[in-house]
């Protein structure tokens, strides 16, 4: 026999008066705040999961209210209450213990999640968040919540509701990559630029381009070398860079101001592969996998890139379907899906967010 | 030591006149077309090759052209010459024989590509068109590219060049999706509205919708409907809905105008939806995917989704980068990937076209 509690709808929260009642509901899952007296206060969500677990019933004045009517009523009164609650009855159902942020003023985050078999006396595991598919994606508040949640040493979850609420838990970790690639000395040597490609066709300096820094790929002795590598290796004194259909000779701003017709994310593109390059890092383009950059930590020939980068300015929106796919994507190919929110036009800062696929 | 043929620079095309290094460069690879008195006549596509590997030189007037002469001048002549260089390179370098179709009328296609081995008196083996990541993708195009190749029993067959060089092959072939799935009688529920999905509560309802046809996703012992799996079940006379705010009926029209509110593409979407569940396919939502269906041919719990199908409107187009993406994803998850193009207001048509990696 399932043995229910009752608990009384009071506005935007229930009582459970009954004391044996309420420290069973209490202990069982650390649900509600016990309340001086006996009583056990719970809110609109915990009441919600309770009545569909079949572990409450709940009144309104002498009225028994029907699952549907406490769903309608709660999500009359708060906002995305039906993501919220999908995302709570998850967790719950995978056996964490779950508590509302909503009153404790940690703006932006909706959950804390304690350990399996812990209790809200106790550190939270994960900061976790509910989120729509539907809603936007914006890098900027992804930044905000990360730097909260990590600036307190939370693991930061987001949960994410398809339209058919199924549930995908990315976390979100603010990240520092790092490489162990030095700097090599470059000879100088002339490309030319093909439209949106630069050629070069010494194969001395083809080889040493290539290795250990490996700029460009290889074409019959020659290189291909892509137009952020080129920009790269001009400002360095390296390569400098005939017009293929004129003949003359490229200044680096002139090149600039082509790349950017090519490619009107270029400088966005460039000060990222500047950055990761300055961390000893190979960088790569990512085109294959819908990325930016693949970027490896040592020789490329001797491992597989570890990060996928995408930079983005600040102020970036998407959808969460594209952000979904691009870290699905890196997920099955077994690479780091590194963020790259590019803020300031001058150097201000690059934050490299790490986003993954969670399971809690 | 290495022999060299010596080719004459014509304008649009290059002559070998000495029969023996004629025959030679035309038996090892099939290069040019032989001329009647046994020269041979070369493209400047294959010029830039043979030189390339060391087996050419050219000759303008009495001058020897370098390399990258000799590109430059093929560039100038010839858009896109660098793109259809990569690639015509890289088939060859597999051992591919390759001939250029730019004078062979066939429009839109740049390369017949004949088995390895072959000869060009054969049938070829792939039709081949040289892109670069950069190029805008067109689901019209692709559409009318896969039909004029299918028309002749060819593999069509997309080369698209990163900005590095790699090239990555992908196959597109028009598809006729099918599944095994039969029509359920469904009895008559009532759902709840609540912001972006419906609400079912009765439990036999929800048991009935659940299976045979995988309507919905099980949230206690109810279910929630997607927006497209609503307006269909809402048709089909299954399902009424009552608005969770208000508490009022709401009519099949008035349900559609809110969807498309929530979901600006939602006619494309449900348009592709009914097409896929008149073809016996289970139907579900492909968030996880990035795409915008996951298809099963089967019951879903004996089987892995197929297909991903993502709905496109005719005239769409976007970024390769984007397309590689997706295609990329399907692959690493075992999929197929399906491109469904929609047109016309109110039936014309749905082509499926299914493109995935290729190896050539």
């Amino acid at each position: 026999m399932e043995e229910f509690a009752t608990a009384e709808l009071l506005d935007d929260e229930l009582i459970i008066r009954n004391q044996k009642e309420a420290s069973t509901v209490y202990n069982k899952g650390f649900f509600g705040e016990p309340q001086s007296g006996g009583s056990l206060k719970i809110s609109l969500i915990e009441a919600v999961f309770l009545v569909t677990i079949g572990r409450l019933k709940v009144n309104e004045g002498r009225e028994e209210l029907e699952i549907k009517d406490l769903m309608r009523y709660a999500a009359e009164r708060h906002s995305d209450f039906e993501i919220k609650y999908i995302v709570y009855s998850d967790l719950r159902t995978r056996g964490y213990v779950v508590k509302a942020f909503s009153e404790q003023g940690v703006s932006g985050i909706d959950f804390a999640v304690y350990p399996r078999g812990g209790n809200p006396k106790m550190p939270a595991h994960y900061w976790t968040i509910a989120i729509s598919e539907r809603a936007r994606f914006s890098i900027d508040e992804l930044r905000q919540q990360a730097l909260t949640a990590s600036g307190v040493r939370k693991e930061l979850m987001l949960a994410i509701a398809d339209e058919e609420g199924d549930i995908t838990y990315y976390d979100v970790i603010p990240s520092n990559p790092k490489g162990k690639v030095e700097k090599a000395k470059l000879p100088k040597a002339g490309g030319m630029l093909l439209k949106d490609r630069v050629f070069l066709w010494e194969e001395g300096a083809a080889a040493s381009y290539l290795r250990p820094e490996f700029y460009g790929k290889p074409l019959g002795k020659g290189l291909q070398i892509s137009l952020v590598e080129t920009a790269h290796l001009m400002k360095y004194g390296a390569l400098y860079v005939i017009d293929g259909r004129r003949g003359k000779h490229i200044e680096y701003d002139d090149f600039v101001k082509k790349a950017r017709r090519i490619q009107h994310d270029f400088d966005l593109r460039l000060r990222v592969y500047e950055d990761l390059k300055s961390r000893g890092l190979i960088v790569k383009t990512g085109f294959k996998f819908g990325s930016h950059f693949r970027v490896y930590r040592g020789d490329p020939d001797k491992c597989h890139a570890e990060y996928l980068v995408h930079a983005l300015p600040s102020g970036y929106k998407a959808t969460w379907p594209e952000i979904s796919r691009a870290i699905r994507l890196a997920h099955s190919v077994k690479k780091e899906m590194i963020l790259a929110r590019v803020s300031g036009e001058g150097g201000e800062g690059i934050d490299y967010l790490t986003i993954g696929r969670a399971r809690p």
